[in-house]
């Protein structure tokens, strides 16, 4: 339906941003400092190549570059710069491959936006994918998981300069093993992980997702406060709920940001009640205790005025809100697929129903 | 006075098992496990070369190997075999170069032994010196640190097959991110850090640490329940105590394991009461309020009626003991040196005394 993108400037990064942060389901990073850090880097000069999966060779080394941990920390920490060469040269030499391509591990406003720097300070071109099609809070959670691959080797570095590879015996022990160095290295590091061959991955990435964010940045530029409408209609999902925000209980816990909103109903939802519980990305939405969305399907905040999403660590009180359900990507609902990300892996007592089948 | 040891069999490494845990001032590990891991790998055949640390050549590559963790999990956690041939490949691939002989970082009645598994796995001789001439919670707290050598790269596995390096920016740093891996594998795993050149490291290092173990293990096996008084007038040391354990309180705490003992009197000692604190190693002993010995010093508790050295995690209530204070190795008591282990650093209100002062 819309050409995929090719090339990708600053501008087009803003949307990117913007897009990626409705498709990171409450997480994934603030879109606004996302696109604060790469503007530092990526100028007006500068642009970035964007490849489809399937115009690179079949044993391409693609790197996946991320930030790592409780939002509330990781959008304070801009990486300085020496990051980023530091991961995809202990990658390389771990690997005994040049990186040929960089990826985005999920969809989110900085997620989506830091592996731009990375493309743009070592001269190489980012793929027209992700590994979740929105994002999740834990490393296994990736598409790669189901394709058998390995989270590792992998490497991390924080701000200060401390760097650590790791090698794990399954991606459970790799998000074990990650998230402790992340809190210790103070709650947010950059790392790169699921290093992936470019022929035997294709088949599990989710295609042309920083296309469907750039996409989704214009429809929000062009239509503001009506925007999670529109984009229900566009993409097969659903506006849940509209109202207030009258609750947030949240705290960092474990190197995750959990917590809780209730929301007060307006519009045709006045006198419901709409309560949604998070694991840095909201997971599930009830209304009146009746469950009406969980994970793996998005559930995204989107401003009631402006149209522009809220992440779960930025979500006030008070806030006006439109909560739009889009549908995952497909591979998502396997049974083995849901026993990974699905509601009862996150404790939540309900089991998951396909967004389309409440309409 | 006694030559220093050229070879080590199974029996000669039941003395220095005994003897290292005297010099493990409570901790590093369990002489009698130290002993049944070694044997495992060690049998009647097997014997392994010592060398003195002059006698490699300058530019030979030493790697000390060791477990790392609370000493209440790691005496759990047999090494299966595969762990120290892993850790090697890791660092021979990390630092580019051959590993020459290996090195116990600290004295301890594990991690004087478990260097032994490691040298006879692989072919290599062991170096008849330590980094610390006791034993020490803390990685950064061995005289490399005062040398200004760095524990990274460092190279972790656990007994699952996970596997890490870290490179840090300090040596507390390194015990930063070690103790938080060692945590998340389950409270112990293996180690080899503080990789080190002969030449530059020799200055120091405490030499000739094994051939006085197993000097210890021959005098208290000789000896039985006088060798305390023994080896105090043969290592300039004092009998700081001696009397029945009254009280233990012990946690496992932030990867360590912490607490106090409190001990009642006997012969010259009737009606005083000796407080120890701990972490992992005893850290200070208090008489009636009055402390006399403090880390850097060593402080060692030995069953009264056999000899054999107590450690901090298999102490028990109602034991009758000799409290041995020996003198610290002399690179401990400089100002920089007593900045990183002596009392203040673990937040014990005294200044340091030499032992001998106190005579």
């Amino acid at each position: 339906m819309n050409k995929p993108l090719q090339k990708v400037d600053r501008h087009d990064l803003a949307l990117i941003a913007k897009g990626s942060a409705i498709l990171g389901a409450g997480g994934g990073g603030d879109p606004y400092i996302g696109r604060l850090m790469v503007q530092q880097i990526l100028g007006e000069q500068h642009s970035v190549d964007v490849v489809q999966i399937d115009d690179l060779h079949n044993d391409a080394l693609i790197l996946p570059i991320a930030m790592m941990g409780a939002p509330q920390v990781t959008q304070e920490k801009f990486p300085s710069g020496k990051e980023i060469p530091k991961l995809i040269e202990m990658m390389e030499r771990l690997l005994q491959q040049k990186v040929e391509a960089i990826l985005c591990i999920e969809a989110g406003g900085l997620n989506s936006t830091i592996p731009f720097i990375a493309a743009a300070q070592m001269g190489l071109p980012i793929v027209d994918a992700d590994a979740m099609g929105r994002a999740f809070p834990e490393l296994q959670m990736v598409t790669l998981t189901l394709g058998g691959m390995d989270a590792t080797p992998m490497a991390i570095v924080d701000d200060k300069g401390n760097a650590a590879t790791v090698e794990a015996i399954s991606n459970v022990w790799s998000e074990k093993i990650a998230r402790a160095l992340t809190i210790e290295m103070g709650g947010g590091a950059m790392v790169s992980l699921y290093p992936i061959i470019a022929g035997p991955s294709a088949p599990y990435l989710i295609k042309g997702s920083l296309s469907m964010a750039h996409r989704m940045g214009q429809i929000l530029d062009a239509n503001g406060g009506a925007t999670a409408h529109i984009l229900a209609e566009a993409y097969n999902g659903l506006v849940l709920f509209t109202g207030r925000v009258r609750d947030v209980e949240r705290r960092s816990d474990g190197g995750f940001t959990r917590g809780e909103l209730i929301l007060e109903g307006h519009e045709q939802f006045v006198g419901k009640k709409l309560n949604l519980s998070f694991q840095n990305e909201f997971l599930a939405a009830r209304i009146d205790h009746e469950y009406v969305a969980t994970t793996p399907d998005l559930i995204t905040l989107l401003d009631a005025n402006t149209g522009v999403p809220v992440t779960t660590e930025l979500v006030k009180y008070g806030l006006s809100v439109n909560v739009l359900g889009l549908p995952c990507a497909p591979i998502w609902q396997s049974n083995e697929a849901i026993e990974i990300v699905g509601p009862r892996y996150f404790g939540i007592d309900a089991d998951y129903q396909p967004l389309y089948r409440d309409r």
